[in-house]
């Protein structure tokens, strides 16, 4: 069975993450992508940090890892966005695409002309998707941010981190990843409405947004109750004692509640008999108070390895997991098997491992990545689908619009 | 315009977050979801938490912020399934409806008799979706898991956290929350496809693939350069210096970078003008070797207040805003606006404030939430639409299969 989404071409203006992740997620359901790059320097993601963090292989700025990450298996072409005639080459594309999708700042494409409304005058099919930092409406809609800044205004920051740390972000740009996502699932359905109605629409989707609705579990603690949780520390801001990492004997393992059922196993794993009828120490303590839980479990955890307590552990069900560094994920079974990891064979930096796609559909699992192209490598070809003859690239050329 | 998924009807066989937040997202973009809940306890979101924090207003476990931040707008149903009459409800139902969604660990389904090749058999065009921890395939599959597991095993909570810290989760379910839209993103995907087809399909997303797939940018420097980056500390593992939290005078405001273009006037404001030139803060120390930078920071943002601050630096275009509680996110007039913040009236603990819907279609956003269900409180109303007759019903609750 072929992709869900064979056939459906995406014009993606966009760089850094949300933009290109979204446009990512629809390339991995089947969705060919035109990336839309600016003609000096390209997605910034090609540079931005590649050669500043001091590893061989990405000093190079052509294989950089954070382009490849979002941008694998789409084509590439360049266009100079002020220049009329590049603003052109966006038009008659839109007649042959299925979807426009832009991370540039809400209002951006529009002075240039590219808004929906005009698109969808060229082609009221269009699906118009506008990723952004603050949503569509409203007194911040032109303020300018970054994945951080969602993760601080969310409130995420305000409950990530250990009691004496300042707010802290999560260890990724997960505020932009999660709203990719969002927009991804937006532009799905309007690409299923429009097989119903014939119609194209307009889809917003912010990262601030985005995070808000990731909360919603925590937010409305907040709401009903007036009360602001506390921070996470090593558990959740709902969750303390049995659940959070602790250090071994070789690294850190994770453990996510103990329940009623498995509380005597975990007590006899763990040589805490003692304290299996202790009262201090009821389902409530145990997962929702457990400050002395943690100090028990600090000194017991360190006396045996990880893989150790795994097996004892998952022997009579309790949940648990190592504590997994980037290099154990790269070389897990479990991710490859799923197509979580993929290979990629690179045209200059050789066959790597790259993250993959999360979705699998009729359990068909995609374990080769698509080709990463080279800044403007489709301009040509993409051109010419569109109609353009020969003379008039090369008078796009001359007029450096491409 | 109708909401892109009206007339779509998903049978939603889940609980906690991943399945249910799923459903709401289809939700929110129109579909219908009819809420199979255990006949006993329901939904466990209903009264997990509820109680547990002191909140003057969850102590009613009918009224619980965790059920409803997943479940606003579906209605209820309950069925016994492990009664053959129970089942076979659900196999009535799949013949009325388009999508059946479970994070039911994989297999359990298919042991009652209601896998996919089952379903598939009543109703070939079926969207069948398993939500998962791991994955459907590898070594793995059966193990069981929950949000903080997925966080620990996809290498993120290894770099959440000051360097002094222990792994640390992020303040919230993440991992839950994004497994969920990527399982909603692979639905949407296939009942676009089922328009050009006519066939439906299975799809499984899992939380550990879901935060693998979200850490592409991190994880790929890894793969490419054989190392492990720091932790994000108040930054991002990439990102030390202009990039975190700082305390002021009354809280603490985020920044998320500083370039060239900027560095002037941020010096200006800050009062660090003889740094303007110092060749330890050009750009990469700045942004991204900035230990020394932070300390300077420290000393300066406490003497006036984060609103003064985000005055002054924002009428330079620098990227800030307040590290925001969850109060300060329920009381945001840019999320209200945008209905990322919703109204709900609840039968019971009446009008409250609850999370949103990140996504807009065509500029339209919903500020008022559907209405929260009681346990089983559409159950005669669903059978009804499916063809049962009172007698059947009655039969099924005498069998106590309902």
């Amino acid at each position: 069975m072929s992709k869900p989404l064979a056939g459906i071409k995406v014009i993606e203006i966009a760089q850094e993450i949300q933009g290109p992740f979204a446009a990512l997620f629809l390339s991995d359901l089947g969705a060919e992508i035109t990336k839309v790059e600016n003609r000096e320097t390209g997605d910034l993601s090609r540079w931005l940090l590649a050669g500043m963090l001091g590893g061989p292989n990405v000093k190079n700025a052509q294989i950089s890892h954070y382009f490849i990450a979002m941008n694998r298996g789409k084509r590439s072409i360049t266009v100079d966005l002020k220049k009329p005639q590049g603003v052109e080459v966006i038009r008659r594309l839109a007649k042959t695409h299925d979807v426009v999708l832009t991370n540039y700042r809400p209002g951006v494409l529009d002075r240039l002309g590219l808004g929906y409304d005009e698109i969808r005058k060229i082609n009221p099919r269009i699906i118009y998707a506008q990723a952004s930092s603050w949503g569509p409406r409203g007194p911040w809609v032109s303020r300018p941010s970054r994945d951080t800044l969602a993760q601080a205004a969310s409130g995420l920051m305000s409950k990530t981190g250990m009691p004496s740390d300042p707010p802290l972000a999560a260890g990724a740009a997960i505020a932009d990843q999660a709203g990719a996502l969002t927009l991804a699932g937006g532009v799905l359905a309007a690409l299923f409405a429009r097989e119903r109605t014939g119609e194209g629409q307009r889809v917003d989707a912010s990262i601030y947004g985005t995070m808000i609705a990731a909360q919603g579990f925590e937010l409305n603690y907040t709401s009903m109750t007036g009360t602001e949780p506390p921070k996470a520390g090593r558990g959740h801001p709902f969750l303390h004692g049995v659940w959070g990492a602790y250090r071994t004997k070789d690294g850190y393992i994770c453990i996510a509640g103990v329940d009623d059922k498995r509380w005597a196993d975990f007590c006899r794993v763990m040589g805490i008999e003692a304290m299996q009828n202790d009262p201090e120490f009821e389902n409530v303590t145990r997962n929702f108070h457990g400050d002395k839980i943690e100090k028990v479990l600090d000194e017991i955890f360190p006396k045996r390895t990880t893989r150790e307590w795994l097996e004892e552990l998952t022997a009579v069900d309790i949940l648990v997991t190592e504590v997994a560094s980037h290099k154990d994920v790269l070389a897990s079974e479990q991710a490859r098997i799923n197509g979580y990891i993929m290979q990629l064979d690179h045209p200059v930096a050789g066959k790597m491992t790259v993250t993959g796609c999360p979705v699998s559909l009729n359990g068909e699992i995609t374990t080769e990545a698509g080709p990463v192209s080279e800044h403007g490598q489709h301009t040509e070809e993409i051109l010419l689908e569109a109609g353009y003859t020969w003379e008039e690239i090369a008078a796009l050329r001359e007029a450096e619009a491409i």
